[in-house]
């Protein structure tokens, strides 16, 4: 193990050597920009190391080398997703200026629900047997519980007439609702501890969570250890479809991953394995279905059919998960074939049952999920959005620290600003998608998105602009003798492209479920941005580009982790638990594949 | 395999090469008289071969050659325990003459429960899904099903999507209560099949029944493996306490064992594993708990305390055993830690709550367990009665054949009725108690058991009865020249005392339960009497030795193995294995051991 420090976060996390970086972030819930998911090809994920080894060239990979000027590396600038940790460093982050730069996480001061776990301890002093009181055990403790009838467990029951006896018949009874999970000598209530796992198709997230006290007090990463089996969800599906050993071996795949996090948590935090009593697992539904080892065959082709829609409640040792084996996981339930209970987890941090109004909720990776929630009904779908969004496609794109342009402005010529006040690098989410709109108002681009071409359009550009149009294959925001990097800074014509269609595709969603709801985008009260993505990208910019709907810019705003957050809240509430089961049966599922209107709304969609 | 047919109940059974003939007639429900547990020291369990290796003296062990005549080894004589089965054989048995002689088994005749099972399979023709139409395979299914919610099962699940496709979307569906246990393409609602386990601490037997049918279609047995850690319940009980991995060992044993059987009767009968959908249990407390893998230990010591008293229905692949995975074991309540589910079965058997009147139940083997039911209470106890009930320990005890004394009178001499009218050859149960009984009448024992020896005793016996008593050490019974075996056959002061050991214990536990009734021996309306001592023991004869209160000879019955019968009955129908349920909680144990009146009721129990 070693430790991690991230400045000016300053958050800590230990993790097994041989990690990442970047897996030390997001185990640390700490933002590091990286839209490549780790394979080193977008040069995104640079940070730079105060300790650990620095600046030994020899070190470096070839992804460093390329995406790392010498200067950079002198300075002790890597690449997160490239080094490997081998001792405990210090890792500096550049201040991120994005306007909702906002960290997951829960804050007492936001929650809106009641900490209620459904683990109770009960501590009990019972009279030992005599000849003349010859109850059995398990009929003895189970009268003293304040629970009217208990289910019978053999687990419990083998041990029981040991752990009576060694606590000289004072034992901690562990209960979940009226299931006896253990049975503990002494006094053991001040101790009680959950999981919360957050099954990503990239990345594996659990967090520790203390259920006395409703605090998170550790949260490790690991990549999906199912990625060699593909990076994407198809893939997956494709492997599981060879027979019920492959399936098998995904299902144990992504609980080793798990159990390998759960080690160093509970090393980390001195907590012992049995006494994790219950867990809550979101994920998309594909990896739903992996983690509890069902077929996920038919969701791959049309129509796209789940084995489940509901939740499933199991205990721990069926799954091989390394906490109490009779403790219960819940795996929340799923809306359809690609609307997971990883957006039930975003449903219910974000309240969509109980905001006012009507409110669009927008989770955007891979795939982009969307909920439209209000006037009684929460309507979902999923569209496929691709990388493009996270900047993996973007000739010039970075993240946002110094050197990135965040803002462009189109008048005489165009005008940018740098994060830090220095020479541009390359541009970030927030400044790409600025730049666009400033490109679409100032006539750069056409309303198709094709740079323009054309004398007559270029004619009515100012000259130091139009001399910054290339042949209608891309536009120059900063020129080589003003960039840091020696070379043009610019949006090509490809980067449009794939802006639109993953904007289109996003848009086209939200308006088939306006439609649905009988609403118009002015209607909608609050925009809510869940996921990384949220995070990254600039409400003005999304509204600039067509992204989002047009509201006013105060109707919007991040949530954070939303997806993690929820399984989080259910483990610490019985009753959001139940609201989480209630949601995904409340969301009403539109398939855009087949909606008469998608094709339509995408098209429009896809200009400017 | 081979194939073993027994004569003259003409009953066949297919059974694995190696075991031994008594394993066989106990698999086939075909009574063969026993007292030594198989060991070859008893020398009772005679058989006559009519096919198969007869006759070949190398063959036999050292055991036949010590119990079986030259004469008898020519005529096809052989041990039934230590002849083993190498080919197909014809066994005949002697006709047994005990007024008793009733097999145990089920006779719709007799049966006063209703033929309703808690397994339903349900066929089904469901709508295949569609692009409009996206609901979840378990969803789709569970809809169709006649109960209001059925709890997620993964295992189902899991394979659900291929079933379902299989059969094109017609499917059965296999119900117990709301739980459900598969889903089979096509409609296979004709199959449908359980299991009884009567788990001995000796023999292990299992009954495969025709749910559908109500019908017991094979049945067989196995030694119960576990004897290689000790005959007995107390010498299992200290392995176990030897740690988790003895307890998990022992557990493996039984049902391995078991598996086997299964394996037999499903091989034989043409049943899948997978088609066998429930399982009962009966057994003593300690075989429950070794059965379950529950810890054992405090069941041995003082104030011998069972882990569990209640019911106990646990999915079949928890426990390992080879039938449906998801298939639920029911293993009945037990009612103290030596009064189990094996007396819970007798009292369902036995309708020990709805027998009019008063009803005393007696299963007598190693231990005796005894019922007084009626008045509105069902009381129970259990005494330590010893082999010699079953006559290991009587000197020429031999069992109800062909030169048995069956009745013994003494008048002016001693004058004997021998099975087949031949010459005797030892005594049989009911010949012994019956002589004892006239013994006592007589004047040739005294009330405290003692042979007469005071001259003005023997003065009072007729000349020729004098001459019997062998200075106060045996009571002659057939002199030598009127023997098949050329000796005296007697009465030996031992086996009396043995004899008074044994009935004392029984009939001071049956005393302690009518005082506890407020109830006489003149109260009690009838008197059962369960399992192989039932069968073994006549009636006038248990009356003559003061081992059953006096009641009027036709209130006496036997009932055959009533602790098997019970499973088969909570098998066959979910209300009476409810009723099972109710019993065991009924039913008041006392414990003799600590009872006040138990050392005065013992002492007074032994005098005749």
């Amino acid at each position: 193990m070693v430790e991690v420090r991230f400045l000016p976060a300053d958050k800590t996390i230990r993790i097994q050597e041989g990690m990442s970086i970047l897996q030390a972030a997001i185990a640390a819930e700490v933002r590091v920009e990286s839209t490549c998911g780790g394979k080193g090809t977008c040069g995104k994920c640079k940070v730079r190391l105060q300790t650990g080894k620095i600046g030994n060239a020899e070190d470096l990979t070839p992804a460093e080398k390329k995406f790392l000027t010498p200067a950079e590396i002198e300075s002790g600038w890597v690449l997160a997703c490239q080094h490997i940790l081998t001792e405990d460093t210090f890792v500096v982050l550049e201040e991120q200026k994005d306007a909702f730069d906002r960290k997951a996480g829960m804050r007492d001061s936001e929650k809106a629900w009641e900490h209620a776990p459904a683990i109770r301890k009960v501590a009990l002093a019972l009279d030992p047997p005599t000849v003349e009181e010859q109850t059995a055990d398990w009929e003895r403790l189970s009268r003293a519980l304040p629970v009217d009838h208990v289910a019978f467990s053999r687990l419990v029951a083998a041990s029981l007439p040991q752990k009576l006896r060694q606590g000289k018949f004072k034992v901690t009874a562990v209960l979940d609702g009226a299931k006896l999970l253990a049975v503990e000598p002494g006094d053991t209530i001040s101790r009680s501890f959950g999981l919360a796992i957050d099954i990503g198709t990239t990345t594996v997230v659990a967090y520790l969570v203390d259920l006395n006290r409703g605090t998170v007090i550790g949260s490790g990463a690991v990549t999906n250890p199912q990625n060699v089996f593909g990076a994407d969800v198809i893939s997956r599906i494709t492997y599981a479809a060879g027979g019920p050993e492959k399936l098998r071996e995904l299902q144990a795949k992504v609980v080793g991953g798990i159990n390998g996090v759960i080690t160093q948590l509970t090393e980390k935090h001195g907590v012992g394995f049995d006494e994790i009593y219950q867990a809550v697992v979101v994920g998309n539904t594909t990896m739903s279905h992996l983690f509890l080892g069902i077929d996920p065959t038919f969701l791959a082709p049309a129509p796209f059919i789940p084995v489940f829609q509901q939740e499933v409640e199991i205990e721990s040792r069926e799954l091989g998960l390394k906490i109490l084996p009779t403790a219960v996981v819940t795996v929340l339930p799923n809306v359809a074939g690609y609307v997971g209970s990883d957006t039930v987890g975003v449903m219910l941090a974000g309240n969509a049952d109980r905001l006012p109004g009507l409110n669009l909720m927008v989770d955007i990776g891979t795939n982009g999920e969307i909920i439209l929630a209000g006037k009684g009904s929460i309507l979902t779908c999923s569209t496929a959005a691709g990388p493009a969004f996270e900047g993996a496609e973007i000739k010039h794109g970075m993240r946002a620290a110094e050197g990135a342009i965040e803002r462009v402005r189109i008048a005489s010529d165009v005008f940018v600003e740098v994060i830090g006040g220095t020479k541009a690098r390359g541009i970030c989410g927030s400044g790409l998608i600025d730049a666009m709109a400033e490109m679409v108002r100032a006539g750069v681009v056409e309303t198709s998105g094709r740079l323009v071409t054309k004398e007559a359009q270029l004619e009515k550009l100012p000259p130091l602009v139009q001399k910054r149009l290339r042949g209608g294959t891309e536009f120059v925001l900063v020129w080589a003798e003003d960039s840091a990097t020696g070379g043009d800074i610019v949006i090509s014509q490809k980067d449009v492209r794939e802006l639109q269609l993953a904007k289109g595709a996003i848009m086209a969603g939200i308006r088939i479920l306006l439609r649905e709801a009988g609403a118009e985008a002015g209607d909608i009260d609050k925009v809510l941005l869940a996921g990384a993505f949220g995070n990254y990208i600039g409400k003005e910019s999304a509204l600039g580009i067509g992204l989002l709907p047009s509201v006013p810019l105060e109707r919007i705003a991040a949530i954070g982790n939303a997806a993690g957050d929820g399984a989080k809240i259910a483990l610490l509430s019985l009753p959001e638990k139940e609201r989480a089961f209630r949601l995904a049966r409340q969301a009403k599922h539109i398939e855009l594949s087949t909606d008469p209107d998608f094709q339509e709304e995408f098209i429009n969609a896809l200009s400017f």
